[in-house]
């Protein structure tokens, strides 16, 4: 599957992927109004405003970027009909011809784990047949266990053709409070790193592993590091953006060929009609203030590349 | 919520946690068949299975036990009717008065740790209308992303009068890969411990917090030592039975008064229709064979406790 998305990625020149992470407060008000008149200020009239919402930001930009990134969170507290959205905007993309990191951070036990990767990544059986429930093309998977949580997802991706990225130092301010501690002289996080090596090397698609990392924007330092440590994995980059990544800080995450990593942009992408630069827009053409933000988001990582 | 908690374990004399994990071959055949027949062998048809399992297991073990454990991973990998399932099964044992421990695991960045806590354990807004939508009492918690991923669960547990278990030192062999590597010479799991105690200390309700941590039968010495890092914390302890936690191995994760541990079976309780020991039952009476293996639990548990 890594193939596929590096194939993507060479095609659009857009190591970007946009994070579908619907809050409601993103949503322009007349798109909750259309849905709340259709269905009331339910579940169902959330769900079916984040599904308008994503079409049309899937729309504007499906043809500049390789991929999305819905983060389950922000549908899974909508309850079932907010899943109902998540899997109809995973189905939406795919025929968008994009690819779908599912962002789930799952992760338990053996056999649990393997009902997550079933659940996100395989197929389940009933009876005499069988069922895909919400078809991801990659999902993000939560270290904390080791590798029996970690393999039962490795063992789907090998059969279905399938990634996953592992949480390796992640980008909120405390995630320093374990995965920065000292262990043999170094930190917790390098340790999960050698791991995903170690995993990845089980799983190689063409000159990259199925099994890549999750690294913030927000420690170039350490994700040059962990660029060292995980040469074969790609690293998904999130914090760019709201979170306080900049271009600048992109560059360690990618290899010199130009490749190795995807940064990620959630809400600068698809509340970008929401900020100063694209107030001009106005609410109306949210979709095309997202276009926009995608083209210079492209832009600045084209520039922080170049000048290194 | 922990106090609810409390009060249940010692009116039923039994700190045992009934983990809802069906799997389809858990499931008696006859009872798949009639779901099947019904819905024809489709997500719906595993969904409507998992819900009369469940609901015949919960009527024979509701007066015994405080509280029954769902794995949501057994419900999310059949798709979105896995999912209604699980709500299902959820307002299922709250009307027969037990309380839900959402085995869910999740955690995130702040704010989509927010967004899992409403999901789970607190309430959303949609226009002028409010939500619960999969309304478990409490909820698992990976600790991995650190103090932010974790408070905003602990924000909704006091707002809302919920708990939540952390993960501190998991049941699975794997576990120690990460967890009992050595930070200024004590393993990982106690650091994580420190700071259950201190974020518990955020959420008294009576003599314990509502924050508790996750500990597996399978590491009885682990457990000893656990308990005296968090005083004030109840510790929830899955891999008694099928994954080899004995009853004599539970003694070290209470306290001198009996309290501080609840105890989760699985597949030895509700599976126990297939074990030697309970097959005179039979398929047929596959929720008797479960009520058996709760009360022989009990007497395990009670055993372990006198004799130490």
């Amino acid at each position: 599957m890594i193939s596929k998305l590096i194939e993507k990625i060479e095609k659009t020149e857009a190591p970007i992927v946009v994070g579908l992470d619907p809050k409601l407060d993103f949503i322009p008000r007349y798109i909750q109004e259309k849905a709340f008149e259709e269905y009331g200020e339910t579940l169902e009239g959330a769900a079916a405003a984040i599904i308008d919402f994503n079409r049309k930001i899937v729309d504007a930009v499906a043809d500049l970027v390789p991929a999305v990134k819905p983060q389950i969170a922000m549908y899974e507290q909508y309850g079932v009909p907010g899943l109902i959205a998540f899997e109809r905007t995973v189905s939406y993309c795919q025929e968008k011809g994009l690819l779908v990191i599912g962002d789930v951070k799952r992760g338990d036990i053996g056999s649990t784990s393997a009902s997550y990767a079933l659940a996100h990544l395989g197929s389940v059986q009933v009876g005499s047949r069988t069922y895909t429930p919400f078809h991801e093309d990659f999902a993000t998977v939560n270290p904390y266990l080791g590798s029996d949580g970690v393999k039962p997802f490795i063992d789907v991706c090998r059969k279905e053709d399938k990634g996953i990225f592992v949480l390796v130092k992640t980008s909120n301010p405390s995630s320093g409070e374990f995965q920065d501690r000292e262990i043999d002289g170094r930190p917790l996080y390098e340790h999960v790193g050698d791991k995903v090596r170690e995993w990845g090397e089980e799983a190689m698609d063409g000159d990259y592993s199925d099994v890549g990392a999750v690294v913030g924007a927000t420690y170039p330092e350490m994700g040059r590091v962990l660029r060292e440590v995980m040469p074969k994995s790609y690293i998904l980059v999130p914090g760019y953006g709201a979170q306080g990544g900049k271009g600048e800080d992109l560059a360690p995450f990618f290899n010199r060929d130009g490749l190795g990593a995807i940064v990620n942009s959630s809400r600068g992408i698809i509340a970008a009609y929401r900020q100063e630069t694209y107030a001009s827009y106005g609410e109306e053409n949210f979709a095309e203030a997202s276009r926009a933000a995608v083209l210079a988001m492209k832009e600045d990582i084209r520039n922080a590349l170049a000048k290194r």
